[in-house]
């Protein structure tokens, strides 16, 4: 995305290449890209690829924000709809696939079936805390976290990753989109495309240890924290095989899953 | 194919992957699938996995035989008729891409257009030879240049390769089509998906250069034989962009291309 060289593009695929040996096939794909990605880092430095790219996401999503928060507001059920639409909005990614249908996703939100639809114990988990640690995912999609929580009316730190790796959203993303007008914003300290704790700040660890009610978004984060030796609410939508089967549901679902432990 | 064993997969991708940093921008696909090859090979000693493959390409175009010789037969120019369906059978290929439709690709083969067609350099080029040098490519598709063999009136020698790569023909399935019955069959010393003159026999480098007429089939003889030095002519279906915009012409169209020098 950085250049039309095929001497560098040989270059790239020859240091990743002799990579791939030192991979363990139990690494996580966060891990993997992470590793693969600090590789890359130095040919484009201090060059964000997925700039454009997120700044068009945080658009579109903003557009369709009043429509949303309208039909949450008129829902039989202002929380689980809210749900849905931060589950939807995590279609938008541009790490494994690079097609999605935004709008698409969105007008069957709200009757997309669940494989796993752990509402009562996200309902029990919220309520009883005293606040939220939220941990985001990517561009455009927090636009409809902001959604949900508005309608969770807790308070909430949001987290972001600690810089930029593939359409992630960074600090710089919930700015944009007015997250942090309904949440305290922090980062991780860690580029990784997921929650890798060994690679977190201190800041960031102490948080997720103490937090009352861990949710998290995406691929990325249920693929690094599924293990990770703490109740944490998964919010994502199965969008490969690989994930499907490990949550036990099928391609495409919605999945609100209490796991962590 | 050979083994559902995660932990060969591993071993098999991190060697390719220890490869890669030694193979040129500037190489050919079939040298570096011969490099790949190569070293995939020990960890299925005496295993041909394309075996049942090959044996059931050569069995459904064997059942067009019949049908085309007639048309070809009964065709206002039978040699210009036999050069499409040896083309439309160069379809067959589990090599780059693994979707084909042989029946549609046939059934089309008489109207489709030719991004390139030296026809006349052709006629004039096995009409003048004595004897015509013929270089194979895969299994199946060797049925139909027997249609053009009979059809070329000439005679031929047949060349496969020297082993098992791909679905690539070999003197197993000359045998098994009856391909012998209308050439004299050889190997050419190399277990290449192509014809890579450095890892040839003496005897087929023989042939090849002393030759007074050499057709060679498909792209992975185009790949590595565009530039040989002395005149060939190629036949094949363009199935991918790079040879597509190589030759000049769009993706699927046949080619009849005199070139090689």
């Amino acid at each position: 995305m950085v250049t039309d060289d095929p001497a560098v593009h040989k270059q790239v695929l020859d240091q990743v290449s002799r990579l791939i040996p030192d991979l363990s096939l139990t690494a996580s794909p966060p891990q993997i890209a992470h590793a693969i990605h600090k590789m890359i880092r130095p040919f484009a430095p201090d060059i964000d690829p997925y700039r454009n790219i997120k700044d068009i996401s945080n658009r579109q999503a903003l557009a369709w924000l009043p429509r949303l928060r309208s039909d949450v507001q008129s829902a039989d059920d202002p929380l689980e709809r809210a749900l849905r639409y931060a589950i939807a909005g995590n279609v938008i990614d541009y790490g494994p696939q690079h097609s999605f249908d935004l709008a698409q996703e969105l007008s069957s939100a709200a009757t997309q079936p669940f494989g796993i639809f752990d509402y009562s114990e996200f309902q029990k988990a919220v309520g009883n805390a005293d606040t939220v640690l939220y941990l985001g995912d990517n561009a455009g999609e927090i636009v409809f976290d902001t959604l949900l929580i508005e309608t969770m009316d807790k308070p909430v730190t949001f987290v972001v990753r600690g810089g930029p790796v593939i359409n992630d959203a960074t600090a710089v993303d919930a700015k944009t989109v007015g997250l942090d007008q309904v949440a305290e914003v922090v980062d991780n300290g860690s580029i990784a495309p997921g929650t890798l704790l060994d690679d977190c700040s201190d800041n960031f660890l102490d948080r997720f240890w103490k937090a009352d009610c861990v949710v998290a978004k995406g691929q990325g984060n249920y693929e690094s924290l599924s293990e990770a030796g703490r109740p944490i609410l998964f919010l994502f939508k199965a969008k490969c095989h690989v994930i499907a089967n490990d949550a036990g549901v099928n391609v495409g679902d919605f999945v609100l899953k209490l796991g962590g432990v």
